[in-house]
Protein backbone atom coordinates (compact mmCIF):
# COMPACT_ATOMS: atom_id res chain seq x y z
CA UNK A 1 0.00 0.00 0.00
CA UNK A 2 1.40 3.28 -1.17
CA UNK A 3 1.20 6.50 1.48
CA UNK A 4 0.89 9.43 0.66
CA UNK A 5 1.53 12.58 3.57
CA UNK A 6 -0.73 15.42 1.99
CA UNK A 7 -2.96 18.50 3.10
CA UNK A 8 -5.55 20.51 0.77
CA UNK A 9 -2.70 21.97 -1.34
CA UNK A 10 -2.32 22.66 -4.85
CA UNK A 11 0.91 20.36 -5.07
CA UNK A 12 -0.54 17.75 -2.77
CA UNK A 13 -3.55 16.78 -5.16
CA UNK A 14 -1.35 16.41 -8.12
CA UNK A 15 -0.72 12.66 -6.36
CA UNK A 16 -4.19 11.45 -5.27
CA UNK A 17 -5.26 12.25 -8.91
CA UNK A 18 -1.95 10.13 -11.08
CA UNK A 19 -2.98 7.52 -8.17
CA UNK A 20 -6.25 7.56 -9.07
CA UNK A 21 -5.83 7.50 -12.95
CA UNK A 22 -3.28 4.76 -12.72
CA UNK A 23 -6.04 2.28 -10.23
CA UNK A 24 -3.13 1.83 -7.23
CA UNK A 25 -4.21 1.82 -3.61
CA UNK A 26 -2.69 4.59 -1.35
CA UNK A 27 -3.38 5.56 1.98
CA UNK A 28 -3.66 9.67 2.35
CA UNK A 29 -2.09 10.70 5.87
CA UNK A 30 -3.26 14.54 6.61
CA UNK A 31 0.01 16.45 7.10
CA UNK A 32 -1.88 19.94 8.91
CA UNK A 33 0.12 22.79 8.13
CA UNK A 34 -2.23 25.10 9.75
CA UNK A 35 -0.80 23.38 13.09
CA UNK A 36 2.39 23.65 11.57
CA UNK A 37 2.87 19.92 11.32
CA UNK A 38 4.90 19.63 8.30
CA UNK A 39 7.52 21.98 10.96
CA UNK A 40 7.93 18.96 13.49
CA UNK A 41 11.09 16.40 13.35
CA UNK A 42 9.51 13.65 12.51
CA UNK A 43 8.18 15.22 9.01
CA UNK A 44 11.56 17.20 8.40
CA UNK A 45 13.19 13.40 8.75
CA UNK A 46 11.23 12.69 5.22
CA UNK A 47 11.56 15.97 3.83
CA UNK A 48 14.17 18.50 5.45
CA UNK A 49 12.43 21.31 2.86
CA UNK A 50 9.72 20.87 5.21
CA UNK A 51 6.62 20.54 2.26
CA UNK A 52 3.72 17.81 1.37
CA UNK A 53 3.08 15.96 -0.96
CA UNK A 54 5.78 12.58 0.56
CA UNK A 55 5.22 9.72 -1.10
CA UNK A 56 6.31 6.22 0.52
CA UNK A 57 6.77 3.41 -1.29
CA UNK A 58 7.80 0.09 0.85
CA UNK A 59 7.52 -2.00 -2.71
CA UNK A 60 11.08 -1.68 -3.48
CA UNK A 61 13.18 -4.92 -4.79
CA UNK A 62 16.47 -3.93 -4.75
CA UNK A 63 16.94 -4.16 -0.81
CA UNK A 64 17.79 0.18 -1.12
CA UNK A 65 14.82 0.07 1.23
CA UNK A 66 11.71 2.23 1.35
CA UNK A 67 11.76 4.96 -1.32
CA UNK A 68 10.70 8.25 0.77
CA UNK A 69 10.05 10.51 -2.03
CA UNK A 70 9.13 14.78 -2.08
CA UNK A 71 8.57 16.68 -4.94
CA UNK A 72 5.45 16.58 -6.37
CA UNK A 73 6.92 16.21 -10.01
CA UNK A 74 9.09 13.77 -8.67
CA UNK A 75 6.57 11.55 -7.55
CA UNK A 76 4.33 11.63 -10.53
CA UNK A 77 7.78 10.59 -12.21
CA UNK A 78 7.88 7.53 -10.13
CA UNK A 79 4.54 6.69 -10.45
CA UNK A 80 4.38 6.85 -14.32
CA UNK A 81 7.74 4.41 -14.46
CA UNK A 82 6.14 2.52 -11.36
CA UNK A 83 2.90 1.38 -13.75
CA UNK A 84 4.18 2.13 -17.24
CA UNK A 85 1.57 4.95 -17.74
CA UNK A 86 0.84 8.88 -18.63
CA UNK A 87 4.80 9.00 -19.58
CA UNK A 88 5.84 7.67 -22.70
CA UNK A 89 8.85 5.58 -22.78
CA UNK A 90 10.53 7.23 -25.12
CA UNK A 91 10.85 9.29 -28.11
CA UNK A 92 10.06 13.44 -28.69
CA UNK A 93 7.21 13.14 -26.77
CA UNK A 94 8.46 11.80 -23.54
CA UNK A 95 11.21 14.67 -23.65
CA UNK A 96 8.12 17.00 -23.92
CA UNK A 97 6.14 15.58 -20.84
CA UNK A 98 9.44 16.36 -19.09
CA UNK A 99 9.99 19.86 -19.82
CA UNK A 100 6.32 20.75 -19.10
CA UNK A 101 7.15 19.05 -15.63
CA UNK A 102 10.04 21.27 -15.24
CA UNK A 103 8.58 24.30 -16.68
CA UNK A 104 5.50 24.15 -14.37
CA UNK A 105 8.22 23.44 -11.36
CA UNK A 106 9.94 26.49 -12.84
CA UNK A 107 7.59 28.92 -14.31
CA UNK A 108 4.10 28.49 -13.71
CA UNK A 109 4.14 27.26 -9.64
CA UNK A 110 5.84 29.85 -8.83
CA UNK A 111 4.25 32.32 -10.57
CA UNK A 112 0.92 30.97 -8.68
CA UNK A 113 3.00 30.87 -5.39
CA UNK A 114 3.94 34.11 -5.43
CA UNK A 115 0.52 35.65 -5.98
CA UNK A 116 -0.97 33.42 -3.79
CA UNK A 117 1.44 35.10 -0.98
CA UNK A 118 0.43 38.84 -2.53
CA UNK A 119 -3.62 37.31 -2.43
CA UNK A 120 -3.01 36.47 1.32
CA UNK A 121 -1.73 39.79 2.77
CA UNK A 122 -4.24 41.95 4.42
CA UNK A 123 -2.96 44.98 2.57
CA UNK A 124 -0.37 43.93 -0.50
CA UNK A 125 1.50 46.77 -2.05
CA UNK A 126 0.05 47.62 -5.31
CA UNK A 127 3.16 47.57 -7.48
CA UNK A 128 3.88 43.77 -5.65
CA UNK A 129 0.72 42.68 -6.34
CA UNK A 130 0.56 43.77 -10.22
CA UNK A 131 3.78 42.22 -11.02
CA UNK A 132 2.63 39.12 -9.21
CA UNK A 133 -0.18 39.11 -11.34
CA UNK A 134 1.85 39.93 -14.47
CA UNK A 135 4.00 36.78 -14.00
CA UNK A 136 0.92 34.80 -13.76
CA UNK A 137 -0.43 35.69 -16.96
CA UNK A 138 2.57 35.55 -18.65
CA UNK A 139 2.66 31.46 -17.92
CA UNK A 140 -0.16 31.10 -18.16
CA UNK A 141 -0.03 32.95 -22.05
CA UNK A 142 2.70 30.31 -22.62
CA UNK A 143 0.79 27.37 -21.43
CA UNK A 144 -2.36 28.91 -23.99
CA UNK A 145 -0.03 29.01 -27.05
CA UNK A 146 1.04 24.98 -26.39
CA UNK A 147 -2.86 24.51 -25.79
CA UNK A 148 -3.79 26.01 -29.02
CA UNK A 149 -1.64 23.45 -30.71
CA UNK A 150 -2.45 19.98 -29.03
CA UNK A 151 -4.87 18.88 -26.99
CA UNK A 152 -3.18 17.89 -23.25
CA UNK A 153 -0.23 20.42 -22.33
CA UNK A 154 3.15 18.16 -24.12
CA UNK A 155 1.22 17.04 -27.04
CA UNK A 156 -2.06 14.94 -28.26
CA UNK A 157 -2.06 12.62 -25.28
CA UNK A 158 -2.90 13.30 -21.69
CA UNK A 159 0.37 12.89 -19.15
CA UNK A 160 1.31 13.42 -16.04
CA UNK A 161 2.44 16.99 -17.31
CA UNK A 162 -1.17 17.68 -17.30
CA UNK A 163 -1.69 16.52 -13.93
CA UNK A 164 1.18 19.08 -12.17
CA UNK A 165 -0.13 22.13 -13.99
CA UNK A 166 -3.54 21.16 -13.40
CA UNK A 167 -2.37 21.32 -9.06
CA UNK A 168 -1.60 25.10 -9.32
CA UNK A 169 -4.51 26.13 -12.54
CA UNK A 170 -7.24 24.53 -10.17
CA UNK A 171 -6.60 27.36 -7.57
CA UNK A 172 -6.97 30.16 -10.27
CA UNK A 173 -9.85 31.52 -8.32
CA UNK A 174 -8.13 31.63 -5.15
CA UNK A 175 -5.57 34.56 -6.25
CA UNK A 176 -7.89 36.32 -8.17
CA UNK A 177 -7.04 34.93 -11.58
CA UNK A 178 -9.53 34.71 -14.33
CA UNK A 179 -8.86 31.68 -17.20
CA UNK A 180 -11.10 34.44 -19.84
CA UNK A 181 -8.31 35.40 -21.39
CA UNK A 182 -6.72 32.28 -22.28
CA UNK A 183 -9.38 30.09 -24.25
CA UNK A 184 -6.89 27.24 -24.65
CA UNK A 185 -6.13 26.99 -20.79
CA UNK A 186 -9.98 27.24 -20.57
CA UNK A 187 -10.98 24.45 -22.83
CA UNK A 188 -8.06 21.91 -21.16
CA UNK A 189 -8.82 23.01 -17.81
CA UNK A 190 -12.51 21.80 -18.59
CA UNK A 191 -11.79 19.06 -19.95
CA UNK A 192 -9.16 17.62 -17.15
CA UNK A 193 -11.65 18.88 -14.55
CA UNK A 194 -14.16 16.54 -15.75
CA UNK A 195 -11.90 13.60 -16.08
CA UNK A 196 -13.68 11.07 -12.88
CA UNK A 197 -10.11 10.55 -11.74
CA UNK A 198 -10.05 14.02 -10.91
CA UNK A 199 -13.39 14.50 -9.27
CA UNK A 200 -12.25 12.05 -6.67
CA UNK A 201 -8.87 13.09 -5.79
CA UNK A 202 -9.91 16.83 -5.45
CA UNK A 203 -12.86 15.28 -2.76
CA UNK A 204 -10.72 13.15 -1.17
CA UNK A 205 -7.68 16.35 -1.00
CA UNK A 206 -10.08 18.96 0.31
CA UNK A 207 -11.54 16.22 2.91
CA UNK A 208 -7.76 16.74 4.26
CA UNK A 209 -8.86 19.71 5.72
CA UNK A 210 -12.28 18.92 7.25
CA UNK B 1 25.77 17.25 -33.66
CA UNK B 2 23.71 18.52 -31.16
CA UNK B 3 23.20 22.09 -31.05
CA UNK B 4 22.69 24.23 -27.74
CA UNK B 5 21.02 27.67 -28.13
CA UNK B 6 22.59 29.59 -24.38
CA UNK B 7 24.35 32.28 -22.62
CA UNK B 8 26.19 32.88 -19.78
CA UNK B 9 23.75 32.03 -17.29
CA UNK B 10 22.94 29.50 -14.51
CA UNK B 11 20.95 27.44 -16.40
CA UNK B 12 23.24 27.55 -19.83
CA UNK B 13 25.89 26.33 -18.10
CA UNK B 14 24.50 22.98 -17.15
CA UNK B 15 23.98 21.88 -20.55
CA UNK B 16 27.51 21.77 -21.66
CA UNK B 17 29.08 20.55 -18.22
CA UNK B 18 26.79 17.28 -18.95
CA UNK B 19 27.59 17.48 -22.31
CA UNK B 20 31.46 17.47 -21.58
CA UNK B 21 30.99 14.91 -18.75
CA UNK B 22 28.69 12.30 -21.11
CA UNK B 23 31.83 12.94 -23.84
CA UNK B 24 29.12 14.07 -26.67
CA UNK B 25 29.86 16.13 -29.97
CA UNK B 26 27.78 19.71 -29.32
CA UNK B 27 28.51 23.17 -30.64
CA UNK B 28 26.91 26.19 -28.56
CA UNK B 29 24.93 28.91 -30.15
CA UNK B 30 24.80 32.27 -28.72
CA UNK B 31 21.59 33.77 -28.16
CA UNK B 32 22.64 37.28 -26.39
CA UNK B 33 19.96 38.22 -23.98
CA UNK B 34 21.36 41.68 -23.44
CA UNK B 35 20.30 42.14 -26.69
CA UNK B 36 16.87 40.95 -25.61
CA UNK B 37 17.42 37.68 -28.24
CA UNK B 38 15.51 35.77 -26.67
CA UNK B 39 12.58 37.71 -27.71
CA UNK B 40 12.62 37.35 -31.39
CA UNK B 41 9.90 35.78 -33.42
CA UNK B 42 13.10 32.93 -34.48
CA UNK B 43 13.56 31.97 -30.71
CA UNK B 44 9.64 32.04 -28.95
CA UNK B 45 9.24 29.39 -31.76
CA UNK B 46 11.69 27.15 -30.34
CA UNK B 47 10.88 27.90 -27.02
CA UNK B 48 7.51 30.37 -26.35
CA UNK B 49 8.81 30.70 -22.60
CA UNK B 50 11.74 33.02 -24.02
CA UNK B 51 14.85 31.42 -22.25
CA UNK B 52 17.76 29.51 -22.76
CA UNK B 53 18.62 27.09 -22.77
CA UNK B 54 17.58 25.48 -26.07
CA UNK B 55 18.30 21.87 -27.19
CA UNK B 56 18.23 20.68 -30.87
CA UNK B 57 18.41 16.94 -31.40
CA UNK B 58 18.39 16.01 -34.59
CA UNK B 59 19.05 12.10 -34.07
CA UNK B 60 15.21 11.11 -33.66
CA UNK B 61 15.18 7.50 -34.83
CA UNK B 62 10.91 7.67 -34.33
CA UNK B 63 10.04 9.56 -37.49
CA UNK B 64 9.18 12.24 -35.42
CA UNK B 65 11.03 15.20 -36.38
CA UNK B 66 13.88 16.73 -34.25
CA UNK B 67 13.38 16.92 -31.00
CA UNK B 68 13.48 20.96 -29.91
CA UNK B 69 13.88 21.09 -25.84
CA UNK B 70 13.85 23.94 -23.38
CA UNK B 71 14.14 23.67 -19.06
CA UNK B 72 17.68 22.86 -18.63
CA UNK B 73 16.93 20.10 -16.40
CA UNK B 74 14.80 18.36 -18.97
CA UNK B 75 17.72 18.69 -21.48
CA UNK B 76 19.70 16.81 -18.48
CA UNK B 77 17.26 14.13 -18.61
CA UNK B 78 17.41 13.43 -22.15
CA UNK B 79 20.85 13.63 -22.12
CA UNK B 80 21.09 10.94 -19.20
CA UNK B 81 18.62 8.70 -20.89
CA UNK B 82 20.38 9.05 -24.42
CA UNK B 83 24.04 8.23 -23.35
CA UNK B 84 22.84 5.82 -19.84
CA UNK B 85 24.99 8.48 -17.92
CA UNK B 86 24.78 10.14 -14.36
CA UNK B 87 20.92 8.89 -13.84
CA UNK B 88 20.28 5.58 -12.22
CA UNK B 89 17.98 3.55 -14.78
CA UNK B 90 15.69 2.65 -11.78
CA UNK B 91 15.74 2.09 -7.65
CA UNK B 92 15.83 4.56 -4.80
CA UNK B 93 18.32 6.45 -6.45
CA UNK B 94 16.82 7.09 -9.56
CA UNK B 95 13.91 8.43 -7.44
CA UNK B 96 16.28 10.84 -5.15
CA UNK B 97 17.50 12.01 -8.47
CA UNK B 98 14.54 13.29 -9.83
CA UNK B 99 13.49 14.75 -6.16
CA UNK B 100 16.69 17.08 -6.20
CA UNK B 101 16.14 17.99 -9.88
CA UNK B 102 12.85 19.15 -9.00
CA UNK B 103 13.91 20.73 -5.85
CA UNK B 104 16.26 22.51 -7.90
CA UNK B 105 13.74 23.95 -10.36
CA UNK B 106 11.01 24.87 -7.98
CA UNK B 107 13.29 25.82 -4.50
CA UNK B 108 16.77 26.77 -5.16
CA UNK B 109 16.59 28.04 -8.59
CA UNK B 110 13.53 30.69 -7.73
CA UNK B 111 15.14 31.46 -4.30
CA UNK B 112 18.41 32.57 -6.81
CA UNK B 113 16.85 33.85 -9.00
CA UNK B 114 14.52 36.34 -6.89
CA UNK B 115 17.80 37.20 -4.80
CA UNK B 116 19.60 38.14 -7.91
CA UNK B 117 16.54 40.32 -9.18
CA UNK B 118 17.01 41.95 -5.87
CA UNK B 119 20.53 42.11 -5.89
CA UNK B 120 20.29 43.93 -9.87
CA UNK B 121 18.04 47.09 -8.72
CA UNK B 122 19.78 50.14 -7.81
CA UNK B 123 17.86 50.94 -4.24
CA UNK B 124 16.13 47.85 -3.38
CA UNK B 125 13.96 47.57 -0.60
CA UNK B 126 15.26 46.26 2.58
CA UNK B 127 12.58 43.87 3.19
CA UNK B 128 12.40 42.84 0.25
CA UNK B 129 16.49 42.15 0.13
CA UNK B 130 16.31 40.44 3.71
CA UNK B 131 13.08 38.20 2.67
CA UNK B 132 15.23 36.66 -0.44
CA UNK B 133 18.14 36.48 1.23
CA UNK B 134 16.74 34.51 3.93
CA UNK B 135 15.28 31.64 1.59
CA UNK B 136 18.69 31.34 -0.20
CA UNK B 137 20.05 30.77 3.23
CA UNK B 138 16.71 28.56 3.78
CA UNK B 139 17.00 26.20 0.88
CA UNK B 140 21.04 25.78 1.23
CA UNK B 141 20.14 24.72 4.24
CA UNK B 142 18.30 22.26 2.81
CA UNK B 143 20.82 21.10 0.71
CA UNK B 144 24.10 21.16 3.38
CA UNK B 145 21.71 18.84 5.30
CA UNK B 146 21.62 16.31 2.73
CA UNK B 147 25.29 16.61 1.88
CA UNK B 148 26.04 16.08 5.39
CA UNK B 149 25.02 12.55 4.89
CA UNK B 150 26.36 11.93 1.24
CA UNK B 151 28.51 12.86 -1.35
CA UNK B 152 26.54 14.27 -3.87
CA UNK B 153 22.91 16.23 -3.70
CA UNK B 154 20.98 12.91 -4.63
CA UNK B 155 23.30 10.47 -2.56
CA UNK B 156 26.83 9.24 -3.45
CA UNK B 157 26.96 8.60 -6.99
CA UNK B 158 27.39 12.39 -9.09
CA UNK B 159 24.89 12.69 -11.19
CA UNK B 160 22.66 15.16 -13.44
CA UNK B 161 21.27 17.12 -9.95
CA UNK B 162 24.13 17.82 -9.08
CA UNK B 163 24.64 19.53 -12.65
CA UNK B 164 21.20 20.91 -11.96
CA UNK B 165 22.06 22.54 -8.86
CA UNK B 166 25.95 23.46 -9.60
CA UNK B 167 24.16 26.10 -12.30
CA UNK B 168 22.94 28.23 -9.51
CA UNK B 169 25.37 27.84 -6.46
CA UNK B 170 28.32 28.64 -9.09
CA UNK B 171 26.81 32.37 -9.04
CA UNK B 172 25.97 32.43 -5.39
CA UNK B 173 28.91 35.49 -5.11
CA UNK B 174 26.55 37.63 -8.06
CA UNK B 175 23.85 37.58 -5.37
CA UNK B 176 25.89 38.10 -2.38
CA UNK B 177 26.16 34.98 -0.71
CA UNK B 178 28.71 33.43 1.38
CA UNK B 179 28.99 29.54 1.58
CA UNK B 180 30.96 29.95 4.94
CA UNK B 181 27.18 28.58 6.88
CA UNK B 182 26.97 25.87 4.95
CA UNK B 183 30.09 23.46 5.19
CA UNK B 184 28.58 20.37 3.38
CA UNK B 185 27.83 22.70 -0.02
CA UNK B 186 31.07 24.16 0.28
CA UNK B 187 32.80 20.96 0.16
CA UNK B 188 30.17 19.55 -2.25
CA UNK B 189 30.85 22.90 -4.35
CA UNK B 190 34.32 22.48 -4.14
CA UNK B 191 34.27 19.10 -5.54
CA UNK B 192 32.56 19.98 -8.55
CA UNK B 193 33.84 22.77 -9.36
CA UNK B 194 37.38 20.73 -9.96
CA UNK B 195 35.89 18.43 -12.09
CA UNK B 196 37.61 18.36 -15.64
CA UNK B 197 34.23 18.80 -16.99
CA UNK B 198 33.02 21.44 -15.36
CA UNK B 199 35.79 23.92 -15.67
CA UNK B 200 35.96 23.08 -19.35
CA UNK B 201 32.04 23.70 -19.69
CA UNK B 202 32.34 26.76 -17.58
CA UNK B 203 35.14 28.67 -20.08
CA UNK B 204 32.85 27.62 -23.07
CA UNK B 205 29.68 29.50 -21.33
CA UNK B 206 31.58 32.98 -20.48
CA UNK B 207 32.86 32.92 -24.09
CA UNK B 208 29.73 33.10 -25.25
CA UNK B 209 29.24 36.75 -23.81
CA UNK B 210 32.51 38.43 -24.96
Amino acid sequence: MLEVLAFATPNSVKVPIALEEMGLDYKLIPVNLRQGDQKTDAFRAMNPNAKVPVLIDRSSKSGEGDLVLSESAAILVHLAEKTGQLLPKEGVHRGKVFEQLFFHASGLSPAFLQAFGVALQSSPQPEAKARALAEVDRVLGVLDHGLKHHRYVAGDAYSIADIAHFGWVWRHQAIGVSLDKFPSVTRWYNDVSARPAVVTAIGKTLALAQ
